[in-house]
């Protein structure tokens, strides 16, 4: 069993702060600070350029990426840390793409995130030659796998309203189609037992900066399942990916399996960090997590609803729908927000009318759980809006 | 005047080491550690997601982009940070090739970095259709600019030589054959006095982490040309580049001038570094480093050639026709290495046969080119390379 008290007390958390907004910026655990002082005083410098061999530097990307790879189910060697998400998604994207020749239609969702879907248009627009995003709604996705569809291209968990796809069930859809399947494990990471060798995607990639709490702008993961790994063309051919980098060849040629899939000089001091974060996995089961994330998100349903019926739950009611977070409509979501910031409860806004709050275990009691529907209930029963804010129509 | 003595003492450089390789990595400066120690616990650690508003992190590409603007003559507004030197390479290259529609060439050199030349090989290969990839030698780029060419691709400062391209000629002549010039500024900026306005090159990319020392894999930087800001696609496009990250619409718009550069979230943690990384820059004047970069790299030159006449000079001899760097030959250049670092004097070596040392006078002092020179006589002169290491054949 997982033992939460001791996961939290290896964050660094300000008091008087419910912290709901984990799934967007994950909190500082507190062994990153020191772990980043030793990188820059005891690595960079001491060693200097050195330190891309003797302290591992050139492998991090690698190193690193196996122990994300443990988060989601990929075996060693499948997943490589770098650059952001929005990078990875293209070039996961273009390397399917090129996996099926004969096929020009990428298959997404209206709840997929916007970035995944500009980046598809930039990689679509740059193909030309009547490649097509065709954007369906999240309900409507497996009925609209056809023939004609490449690539399936779906974010688990979405990002306004938690819902939470079965991407087992759609991959097997999209192979039974020819098409192949990308899944964006943003929200899932960190947050859910994700197994993508179970689930049989061909791509994944995700962000560390939410449930495994790397930073803000911390470096990105994506996993080739292994069938495709040394056929798969990342499209952003970097040096790094080359099969020589040092050997400096006039011509690219892609190196072997998931090393191909890293671009440019690897950001070390963020893969510090992020290396120092992960070992607050150290001992837990996801499925514990996971658990204890619908305990609590549950708890907040229905401590929300039974005072505050103004408040709409858009999240799915079932838990086995959701992913870790509970999102609620209201006319002003922006304004009612900044109140509760305002009193210590954090959570944040999407577009137009949408209260996210996020569900993170590791860090959470459920004594905050209850100050957070205590706040929620003040705020909304007792008008604590700021009425200027309201008329100011501001979102966030 | 530059103040050398006291920009040395901003940098924490190990004892007893003369460190010839601030090209490819340079070293800490003394203000990072608490910088970055400060963005961790009083930023990340206290406010959380607010840290994106409050502390400036969502502007921070763009401020920072203004301070290493500042060093290559961009006006404000105009440079901005992100992603890997390869990655705003692909960027450049997909904006100019779109602006000048009806040409397929792009015109490189054989001393051009090779990740430019993988990824504009990844990016024709995307582009289909015709697109060629010319590379010629770096004597006979000026020739081969014809009414084909629509972009002309080159690295100012050549990786293993440091010869020094006159951009300005060579921008010239691109534009007067309706071609457009992205110049990569990787050995440039903070080594020579750059004026991307004056040179009139349409794109500019640089990376951080040589010669203004934002740590290993630092972030890239971004120019483009006013001219051109509000017309180029970055063709990576991001949601930071949106008009409108925060409306999350369906499609992507770009967003005004530079900010569409920028494609994913933001490196925070590695920003921070750089920017405390370019306070050594208060007070500098880039002429007077230049200055003093020649006198250093002459007077190196002198002393090795008077002393072993093994070594042949692989740089140009003129210093006008050089940057920041020296390189010999060496059929062993590997083995020499080796031996000058078990020396205390750290290059580094380039294949198949140049010994690279480079020249930072805000941290190098007369004495220790001195020491360098010596080092590097006793080394060859009594042949005190390790046979093993010869007979092995390795480079590196």
């Amino acid at each position: 069993m997982t033992d939460f008290t001791a996961t939290r007390a290896r964050f660094d958390l300000p008091g008087g702060l419910v912290y709901l907004d984990g799934n967007s910026l994950g909190p500082l655990p507190k062994a990153v600070p020191a772990h980043v002082a030793q990188m820059l005083a005891g690595e960079w410098g001491t060693q200097l350029i050195r330190g891309w061999n003797k302290c591992g530097w050139m492998d991090a990307p690698r190193r690193v990426g196996d122990r994300v790879g443990r988060l989601i189910g990929a075996p060693a060697g499948t997943v490589v840390m770098g650059d952001t998400l929005s990078i990875k998604v293209y070039q996961a994207l273009a390397a399917a793409l090129a996996l099926v020749p004969d096929r020009r239609v990428v298959l997404t969702d209206s709840g997929n995130f916007p970035s995944d879907l500009y980046m598809a248009q930039g990689l679509l627009a740059t193909l030309g030659d009547g490649y097509e995003l065709r954007v369906v709604t999240p309900e409507t996705v497996a009925e609209a796998i056809d023939e004609r569809v490449g690539v399936v291209m779906l974010t688990e968990v979405d990002y306004r309203t938690g819902r939470l796809h079965d991407i087992a069930a759609l991959t097997a859809r999209a192979h039974a189609a020819g098409a192949l399947m990308i899944c964006d494990l943003a929200h899932s990471a960190g947050a859910l037992p994700v197994d993508v060798v179970a689930s049989d995607v061909d791509f994944a990639v995700g962000c560390t900066y939410k449930y495994l709490n790397g930073g803000p702008g911390a470096p990105a993961f994506i996993y080739v399942a292994p069938r495709h790994a040394d056929a798969a063309l990342p499209a952003l051919s970097g040096w790094m990916g080359h099969a020589a980098p040092f050997a400096f060849e006039a011509d690219y040629r892609p190196g072997s399996g998931i090393e191909r899939m890293r671009v440019g000089t690897p950001p070390i001091l963020a893969l510090a960090a992020l290396d120092a974060a992960l070992d607050v996995w150290d001992g837990v089961d996801l499925h514990d997590v996971r658990r204890r994330s619908i305990a609590l998100s549950n708890a907040f349903i229905a401590g929300v609803e039974a005072a505050c019926p103004e408040l709409e739950l858009a999240s799915p009611r079932d838990p086995h729908q959701r992913g870790s977070q509970v999102s609620f409509r209201h006319p002003h979501a922006g304004a009612v927000m900044h109140a509760l910031i305002a009193r210590g409860v954090v959570g944040d806004v999407r577009a137009p009318d949408i209260l996210r709050f996020g569900f993170t275990p590791r860090y959470l009691s459920d004594a905050e759980i209850a100050q957070a529907v205590a706040t929620i209930t003040d705020v909304i029963r007792n008008k604590r809006c700021d009425e200027t804010y309201v008329a100011s129509g501001r979102v966030t």
